[in-house]
């Protein structure tokens, strides 16, 4: 299948072309997992040339955050992390995460990829690559913190969310953000520097 | 029903029995949730002597713990933090969860309550019920520790063993206990005691 065909009667570049790479990309993360599609792959799959979905999505993994509708974009993680003191990561950390799932419809979409993750080993696998590669030692590598450091860290933020938004403890679930931010920033703070 | 009558060929104390109230208990918890669950009730549906059930499982956590083969034993947990200096809280709580969950004939049972609540409503406010009102507040009201602190440490254990045992997080799924206790326990500690 050649990567330039595309079907009759589309414009290259229109709103549709976005949603039909995002389609397309879906059913090759599901099909191969994280780590094996490729933007070519994905590019194939919907009839376009690679270099529009660079246009659209920049890379692999923010393909993958809007074919999820992920509400965390590595991207956005890494340069909040990065920009600014590194006294203030947990800070800025916890506030990002609390601010990124506060509302439903960017938080649905996640718990529903780790509800999946959960309970089918597929799921599971595509979450931990794209976790781990995408995010996890990304951020790790760019701050110099050990792998398994940076793994706690999102122990505690993934323990937060399950608590707070599926497992729905009180008072967890009711906190205020910045209770929990003052409670939760000395823990991440601590992974990232010590 | 009453709750004296039993079944004809059955000893009261026989092993049998021990079992035929686990299955009644599960049940019955299936039914009507932990918090509105009694031993009374479990023993009427058991056809058995409420004497009896207590005779083999104490309290209505303990069966709870055994109907749901769940690993970590309500009491256990509150006497091995209670036991022993405040100070060294953190590191007897992390090393116990992480011994408990390392056998998979007790970590698979934990395993797949925590998938049911993941996925469906009634089994995770089972599972709230049963956390914070027989382990997470018993625990915190014993030592003093504000309630949205334990879950906090909760949370992050919670993450931790998701991490290791079905996200399969490298390098945390393969970390040595040890390690894990040293980089964990702080974190810990700090919610006891701060």
């Amino acid at each position: 299948m050649s990567t330039i065909k595309r079907r009759p009667g589309r414009r290259p570049g229109s709103a549709d072309t976005r949603g039909e790479i995002l389609a397309a990309a879906r059913r090759v993360f599901a099909e191969m997992g994280f780590d094996k599609a490729t933007v070519r792959g994905i590019a194939r799959e919907a009839q376009v040339d690679p270099a529009l979905v660079h246009h659209y999505f920049d890379t692999k993994e923010g393909i993958f955050a809007e074919a999820l509708r992920l509400p965390l974009n590595p991207e956005l993680v890494v340069s909040t992390l990065l920009e600014g003191p590194r006294e203030g990561i947990g800070e800025r950390l916890v506030r990002l995460i609390l601010k990124v799932t506060a509302v439903p419809e960017t938080r649905e979409p996640m718990l529903a990829l780790i509800r999946s993750a959960m309970t089918h080993d597929h799921a599971a696998s595509m979450f931990r690559d794209f976790v781990t590669n995408a995010l996890l030692y990304r951020v790790a590598d760019a701050l110099g913190v050990p792998h398994l450091r940076i793994e706690a860290a999102f122990s505690q933020m993934f323990g937060v969310l399950m608590a707070r938004y599926v497992l729905k403890l009180e008072p967890m679930a009711g906190a205020d953000p910045e209770e929990l931010v003052e409670l939760l920033a000395p823990t991440i703070q601590r992974y990232f520097t010590e």
